[in-house]
């Protein structure tokens, strides 16, 4: 019969984790610098990454919150192609606004393609083809997709880099009204979505730029490293991203004016004296952020040059009413390191992390410590609690210092002293603080802190 | 707070599934037409299409079974990005040689780019930068990513797609005799994945072709309408692709040594002497088949122009041995089609099903049908089985036609009569036979079949 190999994921000494000491010379920010070392990245060419094991284990943790944040208002997951025809574009009018960032390609046949910078035009072409009718309506739909922008000058790693991932949902209703009030719903579940990843993240009104639209907001996250200046009122930080009632059109509207009525804006649309006039000078907060949402409602700019209509109660052509939301799943890794980060590493909060205990056995050579260790190790993956066991024969300060880069939110530390009294050290990464718990809590207590 | 939406996915009045009555008109094998047909896919442009929400969950349903098994025989799941530069394949001296299919950009800077159609040269290059020595060896590692292969005349839907979806691992050993282990262990991997998939996979001895190398075999599944003619001794039938112990080299090779004891070839290296010499006459079998894998040893093919090198025990420079194997995901979905569907439509295996229930409300105006329907997609919920719920209020024929169209193994009829007596009738999509079961007994029969 089959045999259980081990998962080489969890041990050290087999995971594909090149961690470097030395800070690489192509990295400008602590992000970019930090997933370097962790060896969570590696660039394969100017802007486009690989996402070694560990990376790649952070990149679909993020992936499912939104996932799961996203099948909560009821969107639908499909999957639309990376790379499109240029007809759907020139049907919109976009192919010619958009510049050298989209990467334009000719197939073979020379027929002109592009690879994704975002989807409107796929998915007005699909609805205008298979919705029929009001009853048909409405649709709230999105997909987890690489997208391409062929950025003049790529950098900050997955931040500002060329080949990146995406969530972007696309909706449909029969009018404006019905628009809006999908609008708000998809406001309150990206506030919720980016508090499960440990960030408090400000919606701010936005400009459309190139999807354009009548109302828009970003979402960005304060981190002194942040990409751009805010300026809010700080009482918006005191707002609960769970309070609302998702099946509640009424409580989701209350909820879109409370959070849209404290005064906040990107350097962008900031004005002074909009900011003195709105904001009293002691809750005036100015802050760096990062964006990591943006949200549009465009009504009909796609429906109507490229027709998509439904027939209405009475048998009349409609066109549908949409927006569009995205959120950067890749890029959120580089802004939840900018936000949790210290001298020796990156500290990811739980729900995000690669991995949420690290077993550091500071002495292979010592039986007991090994054993103790491989039982350790054991009991929470049959606790379900991901862990990452340094088996490497190392020194215990390379252990700790690894452990330490690579952020991991709980290291459980096996030495010979303390598993004489049946204890095991733990340290919280996100304090610094150590302290020891008996080797049969361990699992409870993690389970407690998840 | 938060509220709990009901998941639209599971509701056919809600779900966007667009089925079509009629054929349509572009699709020329039964696996396209059924998948237009079942509102699984549709074309965005040549050879490129997107999945709408039947056909995704189809996709990770399949994509799942490969992941597992290939964490089952301790290989890493990472993931390299799609576009990538020629500079490797310049390296490697592919670059001239793959010809029009492969998609080649030149970006804003007039660099050469290309979408790649498969990736030994961005892992070689990632090993050779990250592997130091004999103790960082074997890896054995694998992604998940679309591919684009820009083909003449892009036909049979996914089954010749442009871009594709693609699970492609790559081996890194110290030697031969290692990297010949690790093909034995793949190899085994390979047939106990598409058994899970219901498929009966004949691997056979194959050309090399762009990938290169010394050894190859391709998984070849029978299935009436397949692409090409594969001759094999009959008898490879009656081996059981889940015999082997994948945690024992010795067994492994046996394994190996036992499947490539029968004659199996594909028309490219069917030689009829050999055929007759090796094969009893009343053991030839010739049948039709399809490609859904293929897996290559080639030594030190990419490692040598690319100077791959880790250390030995005496510290000198040797070239790392590597195969790669690929299992083509999108592809599985039309192949399993081809293999499992009757005039009304598909017919999913279980493991691979969208849903595996479908719940037939055969009178939405009756009030005791709606509650009995809606009670037993509960139960289901509940129990964790994928249930679609077909609540349009259509009449009962054209949900009858439309869950066969789109291959759900079990239908649960709801009816008047059968609920009098506290009865659903089951209908198994496979053997299209129908029976009455207790209400309260659904769950529990489902799940001894799944």
């Amino acid at each position: 019969m089959h045999g259980q190999f081990l998962n080489p994921l969890m041990y050290c000494s087999q995971m594909l984790l090149p961690t470097l000491r030395e800070d690489p010379a192509e990295a400008q920010i602590t992000s970019h610098r930090l997933m370097l070392r962790a060896g969570m990245i590696r660039q394969s060419a100017s802007g486009i990454y690989s996402w070694l094991p560990l990376g790649y284990r952070c990149l679909k943790k993020m992936e499912q919150i939104v996932r799961e944040e996203q099948d909560n208002i009821g969107a639908q997951e499909f999957l639309m192609a990376t790379i499109q025809t240029a007809d759907y574009w020139r049907e919109s009018g976009r192919y010619d606004d958009y510049g050298k960032e989209m990467l334009r390609i000719k197939d073979r046949h020379d027929r002109d393609l592009l690879y994704g910078p975002t989807n409107e035009e796929v998915i007005t072409a699909i609805m205008r083809d298979t919705i029929k009718s009001y009853r048909d309506l409405p649709k709230n739909i999105y997909h987890i997709q690489w997208k391409f922008r062929d950025e003049i000058r790529p950098r900050f790693g997955v931040m500002r880099g060329r080949e990146f991932y995406m969530k972007d949902g696309y909706s449909f209703d029969i009018d404006k009204d019905n628009a809006t009030k999908t609008y708000h719903k998809i406001f309150a579940s990206y506030l919720r979505t980016y508090a499960r990843m440990g960030l408090k993240a400000i919606p701010m009104r936005a400009d459309t730029g190139a999807i354009g639209g009548d109302q828009s907001h970003e979402f960005i996250i304060l981190a002194d490293t942040g990409e751009s200046e805010v300026f809010a009122h700080q009482d918006i930080l005191s707002l609960d991203p769970f309070a609302v009632n998702i099946d509640n059109d009424d409580a989701l509207r209350q909820n879109f004016d409370q959070w849209t009525g404290f005064y906040a804006a990107t350097e962008e649309m900031f004005s002074q004296d909009d900011f003195n006039q709105y904001v009293p000078k002691n809750k005036q907060m100015c802050a760096r952020g990062i964006e990591v949402g943006h949200i549009f409602y465009f009504g009909t700019k796609y429906s109507e040059p490229m027709q998509a209509y439904y027939l209405d109660h009475e048998g009349k052509k409609q066109l549908m009413h949409s927006g569009s939301y995205g959120i950067g799943v890749s890029r959120l890794i580089g802004a939840t390191i900018e936000a949790y980060h210290d001298d020796h590493g990156i500290k990811f909060p739980i729900t995000t992390a690669p991995f949420i205990a690290g077993v550091i056995n500071i002495n292979m050579q010592d039986a007991a410590c090994c054993d103790y260790a491989q039982r350790l190790n054991e009991q929470l993956i049959n606790a379900n609690i991901d862990v990452l066991y340094d088996d490497r024969d190392e020194r215990a300060g390379i252990k700790f210092a690894q452990m330490d880069l690579i952020g991991i939110p709980f290291h459980l530390i096996i030495g010979p002293k303390a598993i004489k009294n049946n204890m095991v050290e733990i340290k919280n990464r996100h304090t610094n603080e150590r302290s020891h718990i008996a080797f049969d809590q361990v699992v409870a207590y993690l389970q407690n802190m998840m």
